[in-house]
């Protein structure tokens, strides 16, 4: 029999319809069972639920996501045939009950993700079970080809191809702003595909979509990339390992990335756009995601022998990440920060230091020399700040975009010193959740301006920080929490006594 | 402002409202964010979706949950105002991450859970943690003890309160509707409430809701208990610990059920009716929940401890469970065995050693003595068949019932052995995903009837099982899944070696 369709404008997760109750018991089906909705050449596994008004018998509510897929029009009619639990339930179960899964079941549940076919309660219990029980190397390669194949790839005309990304923990991190004008300017191709916000403050994206388009189409990546050497677009507009966000929708609300699904998201979108030298990030210090140096060098080894299976270059950079990088926090606020250095308003900053930094061992793993030098150089130059004009106008924001021009949320809450002293801690997470709580990232104009950082000297109720926002009680509710968790010290006796370590510099701000 | 309500009736699983599109940005709110509904005097919490088209400026779309919640009607109006998200997920989180829960923070998820404030999200992240991480004994405690709070209590006029539970993974356990007759019969009092399958065949409620009502309210499980003594309800319809069904609603398409999960809902189940006294049925044996031996002492260690700082006295009998319990799984079909049993046209079973033996237990808790021999005179003098008569009548059934008059599911097909031999094996996993595959539990006439269990002989192509159900598409696909996974063993040479073990006696069917 066929059913008529009737829209039903609401954004679930997965592929939902809704059968008339009567209609459901004739074939055999309840709500969260699965069917085959078939809409002439279009077949997609949706999830049935069950109402006894929402459509009449005979009639198919068949949701925004569903409806798009299908390419159904309202009235058409199509045919429904209940199907079972897809087999990577099964898979998934096993991953709970700890044991290692094959490459194949690997492929399976992630064809599976990808194709819509599990609901949040079986999406949610893989990325659990993958943060409890984990998945070892061959498992975690796996994923990542997986991921790979699932997806569309891109094949520049030019070659070689660099790129680089840095693991999400330290706040303030807009180095990508930098470091891919600078490499491009040096003639270097760089098809930069960036994040939105897991658990951070905000994601490249979401900093870069503030003053450009970030939402380019496979075509406009690579032509972008071949004209004027780097772009800096969102990977999830693209269809590069397009499972990522389907699990990254999960892992949001909870805050939470395991370990193989954090490299295999990284690797998969590398390999994706055909990377061949591959430089990674890894910032440590407290409050990063990667607190520890033996755990930063486990993290380096894994992304390098993964590198090897997949044939891609890797080089790894441990950083220091133990308090905010740069002034400012929040998308609006760090396409700002960002800005100013490339201007040249800003010229001492550990932004500016990590950026060249990073860029000058891209540079070497082309094989130039003094690549640090080389980096600065070009962002002295203003060769940069010229490459980024480019880059602006080439995803259809304003070339002539000045810092001043960016502007950050209209409220503002001012947090003081509670006491004189010396700041001797900023809290990487509790000032994201302050980021967070104030509307950073789904908030353009949300975020935080440092006004003193680590070793400067504050006066009680002198301003130790701005919350700033689009929306006052959000900005109310940051400033509220902000009291309750406290997220600096200051000590007025003894600064924090620092030993000999072979850490990196720490630079002043 | 205000928004107008417009009713929609979709069953989710969450408190769920749709708001447009242009509402939810002026409110600052997204997709997935929580806002509070305020109806008169009636106040949720509800999870926001967005829509251009479902729902107009100034109208707020109300799913069905949250509007019986509210109170709401057609047309009347809402306040709508932004709320973060609960301090439970940073909880939750805290488990995940490894940590031991407070006895507060448990009952703050556990509050949450009963207010439908977590997401599927939320809510499966905390049961794959608890599955994963596992809960000790003062969590598994303040779980119990919030889960009683949060819900309904009974109080009996009349004592003790007598109750016992088999913990599931025994397909065939349709013991209840035996036990409770025989016990009611000897003027002990047990309200005992069952639950609905998680993960197994069939639960008690599903059966005996084949032949009576199992929806019966407090007052209704209170006097029926005082005035006959017994009474087989469905636990789901009281407010017991009412936060056990929205967690099982996540634990059922995972096929997951965490222990501390399995302890506290089955003591808080206990808790609630008021039980003095409580037998525990742990099944053990390949296949069951609970395999073998030193972990179902475990079990018994831990909800005797339970048990004990919840004033409850409780003992634990450990049973075989290596095969299914006598011949019929399903609902019809294990309520068709049972009345069979208690009519007298069954004298011989693993069913009616097992009801007599556990009936006997409870009557030596309460002083008796030869309880075993005292449960077996009950059964085969017709007094249990009379209780069972009364508790039919009191909950809406045919007290002139006959065994006959139950039929199961109309499709059938007949599996048959592959080679002549014994059976040496019946895999109770394999059955129950065979059961269910044929539509049991919701498919009322879904199930399986052994014509040969262990020990028995059989030829080539004999009938070995059946499978019936009430949807011809399950059946068949219950077939072709049995040919796949083969869940029974028949061996022609060598039966299976039996070493000698203090384990219970295996009945013969």
């Amino acid at each position: 029999m066929k059913y008529k369709i009737k829209e039903i404008n609401v954004d679930a997760g997965e592929f939902t319809i809704i059968l008339n109750s009567a209609d459901a018991k004739e074939l055999g089906v309840r709500s969260l069972d699965r069917v085959k909705v078939i809409a002439g050449e279009h077949t997609i596994t949706c999830i049935v639920e069950t109402s006894d008004s929402v459509v009449s018998q005979g009639e198919i509510g068949i949701l925004c996501k569903a409806f798009e897929k299908l390419k159904a029009c309202d009235g058409g009619d199509v045919d429904v045939i209940p199907t079972s639990r897809p087999h990577s339930v099964e898979l998934i179960k096993k991953k709970i009950e700890g044991h290692v899964l094959t490459s194949d079941e690997i492929r399976e549940i992630i064809t599976d993700i990808t194709k819509h076919n599990l609901t949040d309660i079986e999406l949610t219990a893989y990325v659990v079970a993958c943060q409890l029980n984990g998945m070892n190397l061959d498992e975690t390669t796996a994923l990542t080809r997986s991921m790979v194949e699932t997806g569309d790839t891109i094949e520049l005309d030019k070659s070689p191809v660099f790129d680089f990304h840095s693991i999400g923990g330290a706040p303030g991190n807009k180095i990508t702003l930098l470091v891919v004008p600078i490499v491009a300017a040096a003639g270097l191709y760089i098809p930069k595909t960036s994040s939105r916000a897991i658990s951070s403050a905000c994601g490249t994206a979401d900093i870069f979509e503030t003053i450009a388009r970030v939402s380019l189409e496979i075509d406009e990546i690579k032509h972008i990339t071949e004209e004027i050497g780097g772009v800096i677009a969102w990977g999830g507009h693209v269809n590069f390992a397009p499972a990522d966000d389907l699990i990254i929708r999960v892992e949001y609300p909870l805050s939470i990335d395991p370990y193989s699904q954090l490299i295999a998201s990284v690797m998969a979108k590398k390999k994706a756009v055909g990377a061949d030298y591959f430089l990674l990030d890894i910032p440590t210090g407290p409050g990063t995601k990667v607190e520890d140096y033996e755990l930063a060098h486990k993290y380096a080894n894994d992304f390098i022998e993964i590198g090897r299976r997949l044939d891609m270059k890797v080089e790894c950079a441990i950083t220091y990440g133990g308090q905010p990088l740069g002034r400012h926090i929040g998308p609006k606020l760090e396409a700002q920060e960002a800005m100013q250095i490339l201007e040249g308003k800003i010229t001492r900053s550990s932004v500016i230091e990590k950026a060249v930094s990073m860029a000058g061992i891209l540079f070497e793993m082309s094989g130039m020399i003094n690549g640090k030098q080389k980096a600065r150089e070009i962002l002295e130059n203003g060769q940069a700040l010229a490459k980024m004009r480019q880059i602006l106008k080439a995803q259809d924001g304003d070339p002539n975009l000045k810092s001043e021009d960016i502007k950050p949320g209209e409220f503002k809450a001012v947090i003081t010193a509670n006491q004189d002293g010396y700041v001797t801690f900023l809290d990487n997470k509790k000032l994201v959740r302050l980021a967070r709580t104030a509307g950073s990232p789904r908030d353009h104009g949300a975020g935080l301006v440092f006004l003193k950082k680590r070793g400067d000297h504050i006066e009680k109720d002198q301003p130790m920080f701005e919350i700033h926002g689009d929306n006052e009680r959000k900005v109310l509710e940051a400033a509220a929490l902000s009291n309750r968790l406290k997220p600096y010290t200051v000590e007025g006796m003894i600064i924090e006594h620092i030993p000999s370590t072979t850490r990196p510099v720490e630079y002043e701000d």
